[in-house]
């Protein structure tokens, strides 16, 4: 199982510190998806997709851990009840908005990843397929609500190569 | 960017012909997910979720391809338009129904997954990080709204290594 970078996602985050935690509090944060060419057949009939998820390689996340402590919590957690990157296949999903495209570029905003992350794949963001209600356990309601900035620190990180 | 299995999916689907094409098609559809006793630390926690996502190694899905018909279309369409598995990384993702845990075995619903696929991670499907509203292209519409059964054929697929 071998995966291979079908992309590369421009972003104005270049660190982990302060890049929002998720999609939804990075409101007007913009970027682009640029697709390799030779997968660029692949991106016809996007248009009309409000949303679509990317799924991406966690370049830059510390070795995987089964425990972490999420960013807006004090107490530890299973890595699979969590979003946290340092994860045995350290793979990222994020639902970003689709503002357009130009040839292989794709204009996005609500951007929650860092510069230079390795793009793996694009899927539609369908509500059949990906919108469903669904309930949370207390202590992940209690997290979101509370009072702390919902932005990275470098706990879930390795210092970048020079 | 190498991946290791971390689990395997059971189902009581073992072909892709007749295979529920989304989780939205396949309610009361019940199976497991084995997580290989080295992960099941990564497990805690997930208790209280409603539905969580798997991410999976389409291991039946035949070589990439750029443009596909989906199962519900009888157009070519962009595969990175579509949730074909026959993709440049054949990774799949589906919001299952959590019913609970034995251990390392966790009981879900709402299965649209081969048996024997290979599981690559498991993140919490949480309202803040997932749902959105969101528009699509009046060609998914139409194939959504449509009268074909969602059931995959064999179309993506290839046979079995006896």
């Amino acid at each position: 199982m071998q995966l291979k970078p079908i992309g590369i996602i421009h972003s104005p985050w270049t660190e982990a510190e302060g890049t929002p935690i998720q999609p939804a509090v990075a409101r007007g944060v913009e970027g682009e998806v640029e697709v390799f060419p030779e997968f660029a057949g692949g991106l016809q009939d996007l248009e009309g997709l409000e949303r679509i998820w990317l799924l991406y390689w966690f370049h830059r996340a510390a070795p995987a851990r089964l425990k972490v402590v999420p960013f807006l919590d004090d107490t530890e957690r299973g890595v699979f009840a969590t979003r946290a990157p340092c994860r045995p296949n350290p793979i990222g999903l994020s639902s970003v908005r689709l503002r357009g495209r130009r040839g292989n570029f794709l204009l996005i905003a609500e951007l929650d990843i860092i510069e230079g992350t390795p793009l793996l794949d694009i899927k539609p963001y369908a509500p059949w397929f990906d919108h469903f209600p669904a309930r949370v356990p207390d202590w992940m309601e209690k997290a979101w609500a509370g009072p702390k900035v919902k932005v990275a620190d470098t706990r879930f990180t390795i210092p970048e190569k020079k």
